[in-house]
C-alpha cells in the first residue's frame, strides 16, 4: 500500500515532492513483527466515543474494527491492555495537559466518560492501565507489564490517532517493540490530524496495517 | 495568531469544520510561562542541516533563527541543553528505530554528521545530550538535569518538527514542564508534516510562539 | 551526628575499619535543602503497621513521628505526597515483586491492608501514588507531580527502610532532588536492615535528619 | 543456602528473630530464570578496582569471578551488557549524586578512573552503557536494549554491592525481568554494606546463586 494509493497526499496537504524526500533519505521501512504480540487499546471510553465530548470524526467505526482485532487476540490468549485517562476527584494531579486541555479533568475514576466502551470491556486478566499523559507507556508499568508478558511486538488500536496513539507509538518503538498501527482500529475527532500522523508513523516508528493484515501476519507466526 | 491566520488550514489540509471541533472540545488554551526557562535545541547536527542527508525544507532558515534564540539564553545565563543523536561504533545498541530509518546508523561520536553545526556550538556548561530515539528525555538524564536547575519551562527549537522536536514536546509536556515551541526554530524536511505537528502541539501539548514573543515572555519574568 | 554517636556501628555490624573506607574515598557529604521541600511518606497502610502482615519491628513509632512532620507541612502548606501499594483484584497486573513476596497480591484497591493508616488519611489535594513496585518512582507520575510543584528537595518518610523507602530515596536522587530522610520517620519490620539501610543512603544518597532538624532547615528557607 | 549457612547474621547485624519476621510474612521466594537471560557488568571500571579510589573489600576476586561468568554467556552467545560511570569534562551534568560523593566528578570519558577493567574488556557487539546514577537502568537505554534482545532474565555482577549493583537489581525487578545476583561476581568497599544488601535483595528483589549454579541453570533451559 503505497502512500499514493491511500490518497494521503490530498488528505494532508503532503505533495509529491514531500514524498520523494522522505524516500530518498530512507524512512519508512517496515520493522515487521516479532514473535509475540500484544494488543493495546488507547483510551477507547465513553467520553472519546461522543462526539459531544473528546470525540466525533472517524473513531465510531474505529471501535467497531477495533472489536474484530480484540476477539482475535482473545482467541488465541494472546496479552491485551486497554488505557483509560483517570484523574482524581480533588484535582491534586492535574498538571500541564488540563492547562492545555481543560476538559481532561471531567475524566475521573467513576465518571461515565473515563469508562471504557461497553463493546469493548476488559476481561479479567486484561491489563487496565490508568493514565495522565497522552503516552500510555507514561507514569504507567506499561512497559513493565509487556516484558512480564514476554512480548516484543505491540499493535495499538484507540484514540485519538494524532494524540493518544501517536504518543503511544512513538514510545512503543522507543521501548523497542516492533509497533505496528492497526490502522482501521485508530480514530480522531477529525481526519485532517488523523491522516497526516498516520503518514508520520508509517514514515518513522510503525508499520501500518489493516485488520486482515494483522491477524495475517500473527497466524503466520506460529 | 489564530489558527486561521497563520494560514495553517491551507497547508496541512485542515478545514474549517475540524478546527470547529477542536475548539468546541476545549483544546488550544495556553500553559504558559512558569518562573525559569530552559532552551532544548534538538538534533541541530550537520546530517539534519544537510538536505542530502536527513535535511532540506525549513531547517536552514530554523538554524539561523536558533542563533539568535541561543544568544538571548545565554546572555541572560538561562540554562541550554542540546542533542544529538548517537549511535555506538559497533551497532551494539541499534533497536526498531534503525529498522525504521537505517540510515541513522551512521550517526556515530566521531562521524560529521552528528556534529552539533558549527553555528550553534555549545559553550562550556552547556549540557550536551547523546540519544538514540526521537524524544531528547526518552533514555536520558534529561529531566534530572532540568530538576537540577530548577527549570519549570522548557523551549524548544531545533528539528525535525514532525520527529524528535515533536516527540521532545509530548515528553516535556508530560513531566510537567509548560512547554513553548519556538516557531522560527523548528524545522523540518517538508512543510507538510512541519504545519501538521504544529497545529497538533498547539492545540495538546504547548504553546506556540516566535522569537520576539518568547524573548519578551521571558523578559517579563523579571 | 557522626556514625559513631548513632550507635550505628554496633547495630549493624559496620565496623571501624569499614568507615574509614568510606571516609577516605570521600563519601557521606551533605546534598542539603534546596529552596522548596515535599513529604513524600510511603506505604504507611494497615498491612504495614501490622505485624502480622508486613509491619513490627520500629514501624509504630516512625508513624507517630511522621504525625508531627505531615502537620509542620500542612501548616506551612508545603506539598505533600502518600504511597499505597495497588494491585489489580484480578492478578492482571503481578509481575516479579510478587513472585519474590507472594502476600503483596492482598494489597488491593479495596483491600484494609493497603488503605493509608488513619493518623495520616490524606487532606483533598494531597496527592496518593498508587505503586506496584519498591520505587514511589516506579510506573508513576511522581516526578511529574513534583515538577508541578515546583519542588527541588524530597523528605522522606515511611516504610519500610530497607525496602520502598531506600528505592524511593535513591529514585530521587537519581531525579536530582536533594533527599532527606527523616529519621524518626522511617521505619522497618527488623531493625539490622533498617540500620544498615540507613548507613548505605547517608553516605551516597541523601541527608539523614531527626524532625526537629528538618523543621528547623524547612523554616530557615524563608 | 540458608542464611544462617552463610554466617550472615553475624556479618550484618541480624538476629534470628529479625528473620523469623523475613520468613513469617512471606519474603525470600524464588522468581527464578526465565527464557533468555542477559549479563549486566556494573560498574567494573578502574576506579572501582582500585582501593585507593573507590574500590577495596572483595572487589578484586569478585571481578576474578565475573572473568569467568562473563566467559561462559561470551560462548553461548548470550547477550552482555557493562556499565560506566561517565561525566561530562565541563561538569554541565553534575547533579545530587556528585554532591554526595564528589570524586565521582573525575570520572569522565577519557579518565583511566572510567575505563572497564583490561581483563573485562567489552567485545564488539557488547552493550556499553553510560551512565551518572546508580542504577544502570537510570537515564540509560539499558531496559529498551534488553527488550530488543529479548531478554527476559538479567544476571547481574559487579560493584558496590550495597551501590549500583544494589540499585541495578532493584530495577531490574521492577521491570519485571527474573533478577539474579551472581553472589561471587558482586564486590563492595566494606563486607558489612556487602552482606547487608545481599540479604536485602535475596529476601525481596532478586535470587542469589553463585557461578555454578547460574551456569547450570542457564544450561538447563537449553
Amino acid at each position: 500500500m503505497s502512500i499514493r494509493e491511500t490518497g494521503m497526499q490530498k488528505e494532508n496537504g503532503m505533495r509529491e515532492d514531500d514524498l520523494e524526500v522522505y524516500k530518498r533519505q530512507g524512512f519508512d521501512n517496515p520493522s515487521g513483527f516479532g514473535k509475540r504480540p500484544a494488543l493495546v487499546i488507547v483510551d477507547f471510553v465513553n467520553g472519546f466515543a461522543d462526539p459531544g465530548k473528546f470525540g466525533g470524526g472517524n473513531i465510531a467505526p474505529a471501535i467497531a474494527a477495533t472489536v474484530k482485532l480484540l476477539a482475535f487476540f482473545r482467541e488465541r490468549r494472546l496479552p491485551v491492555a486497554h488505557t483509560r485517562v483517570v484523574y482524581a476527584d480533588d484535582g491534586s494531579d492535574w498538571g500541564v495537559f488540563t492547562l492545555k486541555a481543560p476538559a481532561l479533568k471531567t475524566l475521573t475514576e467513576s465518571a461515565h466518560a473515563s469508562q471504557i466502551v461497553a463493546e469493548l470491556t476488559p476481561m479479567a486478566g486484561e491489563y487496565v492501565v490508568r493514565k495522565r499523559q497522552a503516552s500510555a507507556f507514561f507514569g504507567t508499568e506499561l512497559n513493565a507489564w509487556l516484558t512480564m508478558q514476554r512480548v516484543d511486538t505491540v499493535v495499538v488500536a484507540g484514540c485519538t490517532t494524532s494524540g493518544c496513539v501517536r504518543a503511544t507509538v512513538v514510545d512503543a518503538m522507543q521501548n523497542n517493540f516492533r509497533t505496528v498501527v492497526a490502522t482501521e482500529c485508530v480514530g480522531d475527532r477529525a481526519i485532517g490530524p488523523h491522516e497526516a500522523n498516520l503518514f508520520d508513523m508509517r514514515q518513522k516508528y510503525a508499520d501500518l496495517h489493516d485488520n486482515a493484515a494483522v491477524m495475517r501476519a500473527i497466524d503466520a507466526l506460529k
